[in-house]
């Protein structure tokens, strides 16, 4: 019997392994989505959560480019809009609106070694990309470039014409502007070496060397390192050969430093010849990235690693099969569950070493994965809740890493890059994810050490507050007071309420029920700057409890400085208590007033699409009876209009994915309007039938599937049923949604 | 009766000890000589042969120094004409032409910590030197700055006012122009790192990282790095805080590198309190700076380490004792005994281990020292033979790493430093010293190798060959011919002369009767040069054995350039046959005919003292009967012109002890006017008595004693007793000399 049965699930393995083959989710990824119009994402070769992405560097040396790194401020290693390609970069950020990584550069060449991004640098064309590959042609050389990857090392192919050809290695090049570096060829095969990064936001505090070893799948004829060399002055330039130029060390196994340096390994190569060099990268030592590239290595096998990568993605795709829609929106749909399993990413080696936050320790996991870069202002709102239920066990590692990340340096994260705070963006970030994803039923992690940090964080007075630096006179009066022309007071409070919010119902949950009180209470002062006289807004409030006179709810369009609000207008942040959107009705006048005041933002084009306070504006209809239909015409008016199967395809820094989830659940048909309320808000699907596998380690064995039963015009939902029962409200509860069932959603003419 | 033996002899030698404790005569030394006119030695504290030197910098920074190593062609790091100080430099050469080392800087300064230079650098008063220890006040700072050193350490103490104290390691200064560095703080009382160092002559191949670990006597109450950071454009200058400018990494763990980086410690001091820093150095690793460090610490006791340096030097200065002349004539005389004995300096770590030559291996030397810094062409002129004479073991290992470096490298060195062949000045200057040492008894190295080395190096035809890169034509006429306005063909050939007249002696003594007559024919090949005609001068000839038709005899003075010469005139160089000074003599129509033009060169200001390649001229008389007394005349001359207890007391570049070989050997009254020729030259001396102390190891357990009987008026040397025999020649030979013996120079009136 025993023997039968085993057999039975081999069976069933191999035919559900059949069958996720042949349904390829990858060539509905297109990479180049969000490639301009400052989506910031970049179609290098990556695979789910990797340490390492192999990107084309094109935003630097050239007059070419539309755009250049150093001209503006800029974020992203890689634009659709340029041409002029100088290398690969191994270590990247995605989606992000501040500079930083961008190193470890890689570069094909032909003829005498150039150092010079200037000169070394070519025009690309013939961009392809997949997830887990990307290819390009560097027009100057004739040279065909291919990478792929794996989770900690980027694996590049370049084919050569006939002649002398070179891969620099140049770690003067970057996105970060850190500089600074150490390489040391080893062998005519192998060079490591560090470049160090930082300089997040142009403001520091994520200074980290990136620690990296490169191997080549054959000898070089010739190799060597080079530094650009500081200029000298009148004669002493005269004797000095390279004055202000690149010096070239031939054959040279000393290691070097410097700001501007690194090192190249030429090949005689025949016409079409191809060499390989696979690029380990670490963030603890030059041993573990040797480690991490030995451990990683296919022995050169560029298409077992191409292949690897691509299985990697369709099994993370495939966790949401969509049905109906056209081929754009499914390239849309699974471009952004694409997008959202980049960042947070892992930053162990694969012994399990990691450095630890703010700390020159080195820490280790066991079984599982530490993970990093964390823009949790941006990710809390929805990805975590949307990991949480297509990816449970990655959510589960990132929320352990975070209350980690407080064990180690005392304070949980708010805008963690590389186990450094960069204290970027305000609030609090932290505590939504943490009950969010408690509530979820993710609970094994340390949810009383979670529970103490968040306390820590929300009672410790400002001057010994590492995140909340405004916390006297608000834990006092309830408010952080205008105090300067400028300032961010009220986004920074909101921050804080809904941080609090979350709090408070993590404490009530764990039966701590004085302190849930006390934070759901202490929530609810966001009514403390809502001017019911003049503007029946939410108004900057000074601290003796005036409102500040010269207040335009229209100041901060196009990120123009703007009083008591950051990144956004009054408008933009009036509603942004989705913790208690019955009481914001309330404030502003019952239903009718809020819903025609929320029409207002979207005919007004008051409305911004392109970053997080307001995302969820559109989903705020469905908590007025009746005007639900708002909620469906809105979202599906922002789809249409802003996400789109093209590099501009995402309306501006896809923040780590936020922007994806907003645009994998609006497609899907429901969002979680609050995180750490369980319950999601149900809008018009995109797709005919969604299924999405839920978890069976965590949720029910089970599938939750949503289906539309529409036809041409009808546009709005007309009923909705669970599992075959007629469903009133436009609410689903988490619960039922992983215990797996129907959702059936029925589509009709307005009314 | 063996115990009442041993006890004598215990007694005997604390004898001695006190004796020689007694007798101090590093007090006769004043390491300010040579600090300027282009001596290019400095005061910084030193042992005999050290990897280290702790050397006051002061040619940067400021328009208050009348030198800058920027501003022209510069090598030494420090300059007695210049006031403002930018710390103390580590690794350092001493009395060279050509700038490198002057690296891993070490600056006390109070208040906030500013790593610019400019900003840092103070004027300096009050300096002091010893043997071993230099003093001096920063006025900016009213710090005291006291320096000593052992081998491969140098200690500093800074006495502080109250208040904020730094002691800033600055690895973005220095002398070379090579750049780049690495740092890493290790606590709060030790930091590590490498800077490289190279560029030696402005031309490069002795680029090479030297490793520092620096430890303090106490913990820093804050402590960081710090970096340069490139200039940044525009708006994104705007952003960052450190554009252009220092940056400052505080409690900073990490490493950084880059072109201009350090690290500082500060320390809350009381007025008048002390903080030291060790550095520790090495040419192989990190490890072995911080092993090195470790065993020649003495626990930050200054004074024992200081007095530990005095001791040192005192040994070895009392090998020569010396009594009559001035005080001043004394000084002149230890000075030059100091300056001989800091290059060539040993470059093996406590462990025995060093870089290997023109490799990237590590050696090991056991009960030995492993030298380098071999300034040969200027060296082995008189510098190697006094070696020889006073400190026979530091030349047996001299030679035996000359002999190493052919087998690690391949090649005899020429201008090795740190192991790296610089290619510097030109002949084959390996073959007199090693012919010479082996000569003068010192035997116990592998000479059968060094033969085989010396035969490679001048039968290899010069596209194989390393050293001798004009060999074949030279092989096949027997000269090497002008090619080119400018050239250097005349001095080459003179030094290949003497080299090959060397190779040929050593030849014969080991039995390679061929051998030896082929190369001793071979160095009379000068003759090619000598115009019969019309200038009866060496003279530049071409290829088809013409000489060249624009020669000027007086070409070349002051560095300018010269057909055929190199840094001379034809004069300077028309006597470099020192091996055939009879065959010279013949050529120039005899001894009356000779004498004539050698007094004329003398008369109208044609010989240079500044330079090597005529210091034998004034003893060229003792070739001639009678004319003796005009090298008395002349040596004096000299002497009293060029040689002087100041800072300006040497002519020229002191060429690691080359110079001040001249003057010892010039003061004591005996010269060796031709390496491998055993006999010396007698002059007077300028004491009534010199001591020199044979080490019984290798020569006669007895002294070589010189008593001049002299008085009022009695300028020339009447005549000369051997052990009290008379002496009819102006010449001695070695064997004589290391038997141990008296040479009585009786003076009189000229005749």
């Amino acid at each position: 019997m025993m023997v039968n049965k085993l057999k039975y699930i081999v069976v069933l393995l191999m035919v559900f392994e059949v069958a996720a083959f042949c349904q390829n989710y990858t060539q509905y990824v297109n990479p180049f989505i969000g490639t301009t119009n400052f989506g910031t994402t970049n179609p290098g070769a990556i695979v789910p959560q990797a340490m390492v992405s192999v990107v084309p560097f094109n935003v630097t040396g050239s007059d070419l480019n539309k755009w250049d790194k150093d001209a503006r401020w800029w974020s992203t290693p890689y634009s659709w809009d340029n041409q002029f390609l100088t290398g690969f970069s191994h270590v990247n950020l995605s989606g992000v609106g501040c500079p930083d990584l961008g190193v470890i550069m890689v570069m094909p060449t032909t003829g005498t070694v150039d150092a010079n991004l200037k000169h070394y640098g070519s025009i690309m064309s013939g961009q392809r990309a997949e997830p887990g590959y990307y290819t390009c042609k560097l027009e100057k050389y004739n040279v065909k470039a291919e990478v792929t990857s794996t989770k900690r090392t980027g694996l590049s192919k370049f084919t050569f014409p006939k002649g002398e050809s070179n891969i620099i290695i140049d770690l003067g090049n970057s996105l970060t502007n850190e500089s600074g570096a150490y390489v040391k060829v080893v062998s005519d095969r192998e060079v490591e070496g560090w470049r160090m990064t930082g300089n997040f936001c142009y403001h520091g505090n994520s200074e980290r060397p990136v620690y990296f070893v490169a191997r080549f799948n054959k000898p070089a004829t010739s190799f060597g390192a080079f530094k650009k060399m500081p200029a000298m002055m009148g004669a002493e330039k005269d004797w000095s050969a390279s004055s202000g130029k690149f010096k070239y060390y031939t054959q040279f196994l000393h290691p070097l430093a410097g700001d501007s340096i690194g090192a190249y390994f030429s090949f005689d190569t025949d016409a079409g010849e191809s060499v390989m060099v696979q690029v380990g990268i670490s963030y603890v030592s030059i041993a573990n990235a040797r480690q991490n590239l030995e451990y990683e290595s296919n022995g050169f096998s560029f298409e077992k690693t191409r292949n690897e990568a691509r299985e990697e993605w369709n099994n993370v795709l495939s966790k949401v099969r969509v049905e109906g829609g056209t081929e754009d929106q499914k390239t849309v749909f699974y471009t952004a569950l694409y997008h959202m399993n980049i960042h947070p990413n892992i930053i162990n080696d694969v012994n399990g070493q990691y450095p630890m936050m703010e700390s020159y320790g080195i820490g280790e996991v066991k079984d599982r994965d530490r993970y990093t870069v964390f823009s949790l202002w941006d990710t809390y709102r929805n990805f975590h809740p949307l990991m949480s239920l297509l990816y449970p066990e990655k959510q589960l590692d990132m929320v352990r890493s975070m209350v980690d990340m407080y064990k180690e340096g005392g304070w949980l994260p708010k805008w963690e890059l590389n186990s450094k705070e960069t204290y970027t963006m305000n609030g609090d970030p932290s505590f939504p994810v943490i009950t969010d994803t408690y509530l979820r039923g993710l609970t094994d992690f340390d949810v009383q050490t979670a529970y103490e940090a968040m306390l820590k964080s929300a009672t410790t007075p400002q001057k010994d507050n590492k995140i909340r630096t405004n916390n006297d006179f608000y834990l006092q009066k309830g408010y952080v007071p205008f105090t300067e022309d400028y300032d961010n007071s009220v986004s920074i409070a909101l921050e804080l309420y809904l941080a609090d919010w979350n709090l408070g119902v993590l404490a009530n949950k764990l039966g701590y029920r004085k302190e849930g009180k006390r934070f759901i209470s202490q929530s609810k002062g966001y009514k403390n700057y809502f001017d019911k006289k003049t503007f029946k807004m939410l108004r900057p409030k000074k601290a003796d409890g005036t409102f500040i006179a010269d207040f335009d709810p229209l100041q901060g369009q196009n990120f123009e400085p703007v009083h008591g609000f950051h990144e956004g207008t009054a408008w933009q942040y009036t509603f942004g208590v989705p913790h208690d959107i019955n009481g914001l009705i309330k404030l502003n006048g019952g239903g009718k007033q809020f819903a025609k005041k929320l029409q207002d933002i979207f005919d007004h084009q008051l409305f911004d699409m392109a970053n997080e306070p307001d995302m969820h504006y559109p989903f705020l209809f469905n908590y007025v009876k009746g005007q639900e239909w708002r909620a469906q015409k809105e979202v599906q008016r922002l789809l249409d209009t802003y996400f789109k199967n093209e590099p501009g395809g995402i309306p501006g820094n896809d923040d780590c994915g936020t922007m994806s989830a907003w645009v994998a659940y609006s497609m899907m048909g429901f969002y979680p309007v609050c995180p750490g309320d369980m319950n999601y808000t149900i809008t018009k699907p995109v797709f005919d039938k969604v299924t999405i596998e839920l978890d069976a380690r965590f949720y029910a064995d089970s599938t939750f599937q949503i289906i539309k039963h529409s036809g041409a015009d009808k546009e709005y939902i007309k009923s909705i049923r669970w599992n075959g029962q007629a469903v009133k409200s436009f609410f689903i509860h988490h619960d039922r949604v992983v215990n797996g069932g129907k959702l059936e959603i029925h589509m009709g003419e307005k009314e």
